[in-house]
């Protein structure tokens, strides 16, 4: 089968691998769709991303769906035909983490395009059945692809605890701000004001229905809030960009009592935070890591309508994946997908 | 100022009273819109609900909305001119339920339309400035007075923990039922289901846009439910009916793990429940009870589009109250308002 | 090696079996002291417990621990001469239940003694080294052994949310309430009742630090915890005994507000219940079924000095598995354990 | 009554004022006991606390019981000659953060000692009776005094979720951390890691129980954490000390999933926060303001014999307060005390 790697920064090669054997637990998926991450894009930019570093080829892309065509011996509920969205880690079932119901903070988790696992650029993988989501008609296999970041935002609003009436700030409109929105609606927030440092990402999360848009190169985002909310504050604020001065930012938007879900990883790992505001305030703030026991929800949203195919600004066959990931590059492009068949 | 008052059971008389004096905490409200509630029309009926009995004469109503004419000199944030929705209930503010934030639970409450404290159906009526909530522009007094029945399902959804992607069953499409679905939709619900015995309340539920509705007189809610959901139950089932084979069934159609939330009050204080059930199948049953800090939310619902109105089959003016009240006792009627202005 | 069989109801036979192979995540553990539960004494009795018949001959026992003797290639973190506490359900790992965490509700779980799964009474167990937990030098294996029912308790607990301050109830003094007593202490309830139908067992509570002990057959417990309690109820009510007049009650203690957990499973399954106490207070109703990641904390107890092995009335070796059971019948015995070495 | 005044920074004067009138809600309080805090000296110091600046005289101290003399018309429950402790802030009861039952966080709170409110060291003190908690006879009133500290280490641990079996951290072993080590014991904890920079006060939390004292000039904290939790971390980490260094510390030395809790006000607001650490380990950082619905539960657990007299380093007579501020300054007094009667 043909398969995206990448040899090293700034190279991938399209090569003829093995077609993977599903093991009896597992559905063998000839892929659809796969999105490019951030991530995949500051592999192939770096070849490392803090110390996880690319030793050896890796085949990139975690967002994928695509369609089952063998099962293992001791799969039920899944076989071939169905048309599947597959959650990228797999954890290993047996550490505390696991028992406990956050199987993404397994230590010992295999995820999709993280050194030394591959990932999904490739005409098949074979994965567990029990990682794989079986799609309804009216879902595409995009849009499947797009459960991998939706399920970013619907866990960002778990840890926000985003409820009817609530609202939210989302700081950076890219695709996990703008995918976290849509999650944040669903969970009934009301109010929902994004942030950016670029004016067409602003713009473009208000045609998507943000009730105010600030770009934070023009005005302060804490002024805007304050006079949107008369003073109040948001209940939650979900942090999407990692940029620094939004990181602290967060602390002054949010209104006594709330919530701060820091989801955008930075480039700095030390942030000035005010912690006297943290206290006087009793902020909760909650970093916010993946997803756990989000898929099952998220292809709900997908079939009940939520907009996600709307943030793709262009797909690409794999035997240009070069060239997508160069477009992805781009400071106004939101998503590239890789299209398979 | 004319009020309705309910001097015996099935007997209203339009009295000219005193208009109230707001105190220096209140706001004094000309009453729009008072909806009719089940409540109002059992005391109608039969001059008492349980415990409370109508000793002297009452005025009824406690589902109202209308124009502030007067605050009180300590009120700030609001004043005359600002239309308002009242939440019914002022509690002590001292008990431990009070400070507890569960004031809804306060043994001292005063309670709109509950002997001895009157209700809405008059001209004007004084209430405590901080449970009178601002109805923005595009809210009608009629939507602000069905505040109260949606706070009922807004808090019946937080005492179940609905959130996106959920499957709600809603045994009982009156009001309280009709309402908990909007609730319930805006809090993530991805999958209604909604029984009633009365096969027009069904239909209308459906209208309304639950994905099943089921008659109980024809067809199993078990055995519709596991249709539906392919054999794995409800996330939720919120009991809105009061009807005993409607709370028995709720322990079959919730999936295991899951939570029945009863907030409908039937005549039987004792029904048969199956608690080996509740056991083995560890569910969590939550009585709901009025509610508590739903009035901001339920004023954002409206403000965001949520349709309340379209569950009033009729207004009427003050005049008509008997009327209205009988009108408002068929059985397919769902909501009557009595119109002040 | 030897093990206890039940080959059809009353009756054991000790027998020759095959010392079972750790598979690769499994350790071998030589079986130190297995605690004798009612489940095991009603499976001896009536050869079945509802649904779950005993077909084929049956080790019973659940409740166990032991050394190590052999861990499979997998495995790390344990090694032969570590002493365990078996955790005896283990889940498929792969449902939805698993995954939330909640794997106790895992539909294929595979338990100890329950048919058709072989349990404890043998002098070697082969079983998942995750589901072994270490039991510190401090605590010897008939306290590990408790590790069982000590977790039905401290799960019980959570699902009550008991902390610091609570009032708690516990109705049921035999060793589901009284290791429920020792977790809800170590929760930090300041005031603890228990009752039973057997005077011995109320006195027994006392003794082991209940603050109240109530005989219902001698006084009414609603108007013991009344007058203890001045009026208030209490906080969280667990029902231990699953006797119907029990789960009654329990409504009739719990104070507005609060937490009613179902722990004893009885035999009707449908008890009258009091639902417009429910919604009226607002209660909470929890099932508590079984356990899940609580070995943890119950080892950690058990280290502390939480008295477990104090309500064991009698040791007995495997030969005289027979008379031991008996003896475990009289209503005045608490807790059996068969020692192995 | 003589009531001690601070007219200056750095100058008490006793002051004769008038006796005051309980209003109707009121009880009027001898007082008994009343402790001094850290922000007390800070005051007497300074003459400010950040933005709360002593402009007129200021009689201080908060921690506070003694004996009621008179009761208002409307109160129930109290009356003459019963003890109590007082709660030092009263909120409006009216804001949205009331009606929450985070009181704490009201805007409007009229908290003690804090300017312009008058705090408890003088004769007496008029308070609302629902904010008065009643001692019981084995409770002394020094004890009743420091419900108020006991209670922020309640609150902190609530904030933590501290729960049975967790491993616990404290950094900072004046009264707050010392208090939030009771807190923590009577929620569960069953590892209490205690850090100071003063080595007697490492050796004194040990004494009271401490499982292990850090003295962090000589150790490096994150070094014995992990080697006291073989790796794991902790499950909570309460910042009790306000500095830097140690605010920094917490990220490093809890558990992936765990939760800090800051309690301890610092001078530098903006401390450099690892937001990565935040992220990748999906922490949960919870700021920790003072207490709300703490009371009940802090007489209870004194009630239980939880030890909070101990920590009391010498009492005195109101004539002494200046004196006694002095010594209260000495970095190795953890509290004291002034004793009215």
């Amino acid at each position: 089968m043909r398969s995206a790697v990448l040899t090293e920064p700034g190279q991938f090669e399209l090569e003829e691998r093995e077609r993977p054997d599903p093991g009896p637990e597992d559905v063998l998926v000839a892929m659809g769709d796969v999105g490019i991450c951030g991530s995949d894009v500051h592999y192939y930019e770096h070849g490392r991303i803090g110390d996880y570093v690319v030793e050896d080829p890796l085949v990139l892309g975690h967002e994928s769906a695509g369609e089952v065509v063998e099962v293992g011996e001791a799969v039920t509920g899944l076989e071939p035909g169905d048309r599947v969205a597959l959650e990228p880690g797999v954890p290993c079932r047996r550490c505390a983490h696991c028992k406990r119901g956050e199987y993404h903070l397994c230590e010992d988790v295999r995820f999709m395009a993280t050194p030394p696992h591959d990932g999904a650029f490739a005409e098949y993988v074979a994965w567990p059945a029990d990682f794989a989501y079986e799609l309804p008609g009216d879902v595409s296999t995009i849009e499947g692809a797009l459960c991998e970041p939706l399920s970013v935002g619907i866990h960002a609003c778990r840890r926000g605890d985003v409820g009817p009436g609530d609202t939210v700030v989302i700081t950076g409109a890219g695709p996990i701000g703008l995918l976290a929105m849509e999650a944040a609606r669903a969970a009934g927030a009301t109010d929902v004001v994004v942030s950016d440092v670029v004016a067409e990402k602003v713009e473009f999360a208000v045609e998507r229905g943000a009730d105010l848009g600030v770009d934070v190169t023009e005005r302060d985002l804490e002024a805007a809030v304050d006079e949107y909310t008369d003073g109040a504050g948001a209940d939650v604020v979900i942090e999407a960009s990692g940029a620094e001065p939004s990181v602290r930012s967060t602390i002054d938007v949010v209104r006594r009592g709330g919530t701060v879900v820091l989801v955008g990883l930075g480039d700095e790992a030390e942030v000035p935070f005010d912690v006297l505001e943290v206290i006087d305030n009793e902020l909760d703030v909650h970093g916010s890591f993946r997803y756990a026991n989000t898929y099952d929800a998220a292809v709900d949203l997908l079939a009940e309508g939520v907009d996600v195919a709307g943030i793709v600004d262009f797909e690409a066959p794999l035997a240009d994946v070069e060239d997508a990931f160069r477009r992805a590059m781009e400071p106004d492009v939101v998503k590239g997908v890789i299209t398979l068949d």
